[in-house]
């Protein structure tokens, strides 16, 4: 399905709310690689803002550093043999990961590194500010563009009426699956 | 149930990995209150870290910077209302959110900050940086001390068997619930 365009700063945090795992997509033109992270979450909604951990010594890390930008993929659980894989593998071993996990590369618009066609969701994102944690490092990104399949977000949230399942990461291989949404009741007398 | 101890380094990441909304309390041994935070995500593993995005403008912020404390709870799904409601009203005009939402104090061993019973899993964390980005600051915190439920946790991972349901916040009033896992297969042969 063709992805539409949502307000980087109005709407695509709500991608990131449910705390969903992410594959990453790194590249400078010449070459890419794909990683999940886990630890990440929205930041800022004016302007729409990201926040990622990342390994230093990962194979992605030089290409993000370089480029200073990175893809955000909002995978459903149909993929999640592609996102552990993506993340227990390298790219120093693994020279392309799209097709050694079956996806597809999609040309970005405001970034070198490709898209993962399969995802229900993505942002463009180029980082605007690090914090250094050693081994690591938080990266926060200025969200540039941000798409997704129609038929699972209306009214600026994720709807679970079209078989929507996202992905979030328990531990290791495991991961929990979210498809369906429950409604809180409004608080209407503050005093009572 | 009574909760357990985990490691807060090597296991308490793992209560954050799936991306839950957190029910914060913070407290200076006088006042106290709660609010829920969906912008959230694990900082490090040693020492184990989480950070939490606040409001400046909010009733807690003071408490947070007067004591640098948090308690972070997990709830499960049966506390929705409770979750949407600590987040809907303000601790200026609604004095005790406890009692307001049918929430008990536990006392925790190392922050003045209670802790909310009633949750299926919490950390007492203590700020060590704060990134100013405006109107609001991202808190990273040290988890001194992580406890849960052990009907729903066991061997480093959240488990479903025995009726967990995880909070993932979507918008508004609606929150997603993830209440099973998927394995991942595991790829056996880098090189194939």
């Amino acid at each position: 399905m063709e992805k539409v365009k949502i307000d980087p700063t109005t709407q695509a945090y709500r991608l990131l709310n449910p705390g969903v795992v992410l594959l990453i997509s790194v590249g400078d033109g010449v070459k890419d690689n794909l990683y999940p992270v886990t630890w990440n979450m929205p930041l800022k909604k004016e302007p729409g803002m990201i926040a990622i951990l990342s390994g230093k010594g990962h194979f992605s890390y030089p290409l993000i550093a370089k480029t200073g930008e990175f893809g955000a993929n909002v995978p459903g659980a149909d993929l999640v043999d592609a996102v552990y894989g993506c993340g227990s593998t390298s790219g120093y071993v693994i020279k392309d990961k799209f097709s050694r996990f079956g996806l597809t590369r999609e040309k970005a618009e405001f970034i070198y590194a490709p898209l993962v066609k399969e995802a229900v969701a993505h942002m463009e994102c180029r980082v605007c500010q690090v914090v250094d944690l050693g081994n690591t490092a938080l990266l926060m990104a200025i969200i540039m563009k941000a798409t997704v399949d129609p038929r699972h977000f209306r009214d600026s949230q994720w709807i679970f009426d079209n078989g929507l399942e996202l992905l979030h990461h328990v531990g290791g291989t495991r991961f929990a699956v979210s498809k369906h949404a429950v409604t809180a009741k409004e608080v209407l007398n503050w005093n009572e």
